[in-house]
């Protein structure tokens, strides 16, 4: 097996490259699915995958952006890719790392003219990150057929667009949906690359992360009723305070979490009423979730933090309703493909970690048609999702190369 | 001394009758300064002045409405009055409790023919309340020349009208604003009957409070600076949760005000940056007030404060921002004016309580004009600018009989 090693000046290149390609008028680095920025870097893309790594091009149904490259056999094809829309003020690494090593892979593939079994196919997916139509993977969610007529004609964004009409702007045929869907027999595997979006690779100066799967998401609201009175008027001892008492549900979550293993929970929305300067706040709403990739301890978790609401309520005397449920089941990686990584890695002398993925990917969906695999590469500080989301160029090449290794063993295994 | 007893049924058919002014489109009983509602019943409220107490009516300058009773003398006038206009969603007896207690021991003075020696007005103070051009205490202020020319012009409301607009509007004068000023040698005296918005009164079963001044306010903005990350990949030790720690400085301000005695304080105002279910928010900024009748409770509950602040700083890593400064000194009433309601009490074998009120009145200014006083009657349950607001129409005409006393005292003891 000829040895692959991308070519850093080039994925140095598209990457900023890509960068460009943003909104003038939004932070950071914007490209939001389904804008104009969007369609133009996918343009580009294309551009590279056709001239650069002669991949044949096509957008499928769902508006998915896919080079192909013939295989040996007419084989099970292998799936490498991930997505460019970006958050607002995102950054310049999240999803277009893991599509620029893909496609370096394959140009160094048909540079080292390194001839492969099954088919490869290099997928952009379309809208991993929210959109405007209010949901998220669209693209990878249409492969698994999950993306219903329904959705196309019902979701709209705020200029009244269908998601349905803004597939077709993207250059899918959402009439034709269900020719998105993949099929289990028609996939060998899917790999996708992506940045950590966490600081554990990074704080370890370990280069590598094993992916083992996705956590699962439980989803909460919790209303906490006290009762409204003038801010002056009233005792402290006589106030039935919603916002203290909410203080108090704030920091119960984040004892829980501390004290499980395995679990992170976050309370990010927060509604007080009426939210006035001189009103005791008389209801406060908290919108929370609990990620975990074991779903019993979302489920520890949660009977926990009900055991600290009781006290919060007997202490405050305030009411608190609690609603939640699990909005993302736990997925779990394929074994062979967590341990190909590992083999890979020692094969090739670099260290790596075997971790979770605290974030949701494309591969959430993929997991449901094939085999499935992610490498993360390190994310510096731990920061994503804004303007200073860095990783080395070194380091994305890296997690190309194994990228490139696992393709190619896969190969092979997958043709025994 | 000719004993004057209100007329509980005459007082109860009035509150409610005003009760009937609100708006239709808004929740509670809502007559918001400067409306329509507020107008008409400052008609009928004028109505009941001249038809059935006998007083000649006129609007001030700054659209105070006032109703005089000659005295004997051309000495200074006793004022007695209060506030009709009400919060959003409010409810029947804050303010108007006042109004129609100086209406009815006028009522009461005239059909026993009680002469007096002073001049006596009844006042209805305009926009006591928030008003919708973002000040409060509008006509009081003006009685103490505070209400500049400049307020007039340069507030405006959501439809655009300008403060002296609406002022004109409802009957002032407000090109000759000035002229609602009142000296001292004017004011023997005012004193306001009003509910005092709190459970202390109800609470204990005392009819009577005697306000011993109102609490001065200082007010705070804290801005809690962290780092925002996605709240699926920070395990829970690497955070930076700007809210975890804005919950932390929540609990601090209740902590401190509860091991003082005579303070209050409130954290009523929340923003959470950026507010979204699966981010660690970056940055909360809190508003806050401390009340208390004495300056330097406000100054040591602030200094106690700032090293809970830093114990947050310490401990979470985060930054914290303080700005605080007293936006309302404590007035302190005269204390000749405490003691007679509570000789009035004892004389009229009716319990009472020394208290300061926790709210802020159109007293406050009054107070910088001449000895001022305040009549509390109970809440029931401490409620307050809402529809539950409730006194007895029994313990609205015993307030009114101590305010009676308490003007025909003054206007002897005045005389002497």
């Amino acid at each position: 097996m000829k040895k692959i090693t991308p070519d850093v000046e080039r994925v140095r290149r598209d990457i900023l490259r890509m960068s460009e390609f943003v909104s003038s008028e939004e932070p950071g680095y914007t490209r939001i699915s389904f804008s104009k920025e969007d369609r133009e870097a996918r343009e580009f893309v294309a551009h590279l995958m056709k001239e650069e790594a002669n991949l044949s091009v096509r957008i499928d149904a769902a508006g998915n952006l896919i080079g192909s490259r013939r295989g040996e056999s007419q084989k099970p094809a292998i799936l490498v890719g991930s997505h460019i829309d970006t958050v607002r003020g995102g950054g310049r690494f999240d999803g277009v790392s893991g599509v620029i090593a893909a496609i370096e892979i394959v140009r160094r593939f048909e540079e080292e003219k390194t001839p492969m079994i099954h088919p490869l196919e290099v997928i952009v997916f379309l809208a991993e990150e929210p959109s405007p139509f209010g949901i998220s993977t669209v693209g990878s969610r249409a492969m698994t057929g999950k993306l219903s007529e329904d959705l196309l004609t019902s979701l709209k964004d705020g200029q009244g667009r269908t998601l349905g009409g803004a597939i077709e702007w993207m250059g899918g045929k959402p009439s034709r949906i269900g020719e998105a869907k993949r099929s289990p027999a028609e996939v060998l595997a899917f790999l996708e690359l992506h940045i950590e979006q966490g600081p554990i690779l990074y704080s370890r100066g370990i280069p590598i992360g094993a992916v083992t799967g996705i956590v699962g998401i439980s989803r909460g609201r919790i209303e906490v009723v006290g009762r409204m009175d003038h801010a002056g008027t009233i005792p402290m001892e006589a106030r039935k305070d919603a916002l203290v008492a909410g203080s108090e549900v704030v920091l119960a979550l984040e004892k829980v979490c501390r004290e499980l293993e395995g679990v992170v929970g976050t309370i990010g929305k927060v509604e007080v009423f009426p939210n006035s300067l001189n009103v005791i706040p008389s209801r406060v709403n908290l919108g929370m979730e609990v990620r975990s990739l074991s779903e019993a301890l979302l489920h520890e978790t949660e009977s926990l933090f009900r055991k600290e609401l009781d006290r919060v309520v007997q202490k405050r005397g305030v009411e608190i309703h609690f609603d939640s449920a699990i909005s993302s089941k736990p997925v779990l990686f394929h074994p062979r493909l967590v341990e190909q990584v590992a083999r890979v890695c020692g094969s090739l002398g670099i260290s790596y970690l075997e971790m979770p993925s605290g974030a949701g990917h494309d591969a959430n969906h993929l997991a449901e048609v094939a085999p499935t695999g992610m490498i993360f590469v390190p994310s510096k500080d731990g920061r994503s999702h804004c303007p200073e989301e860095w990783t080395e160029f070194e380091q994305v090449c890296l997690g190309a190369e194994v990228l490139a290794n696992m393709v190619t063993s896969l190969d092979k295994e997958g043709a025994d």
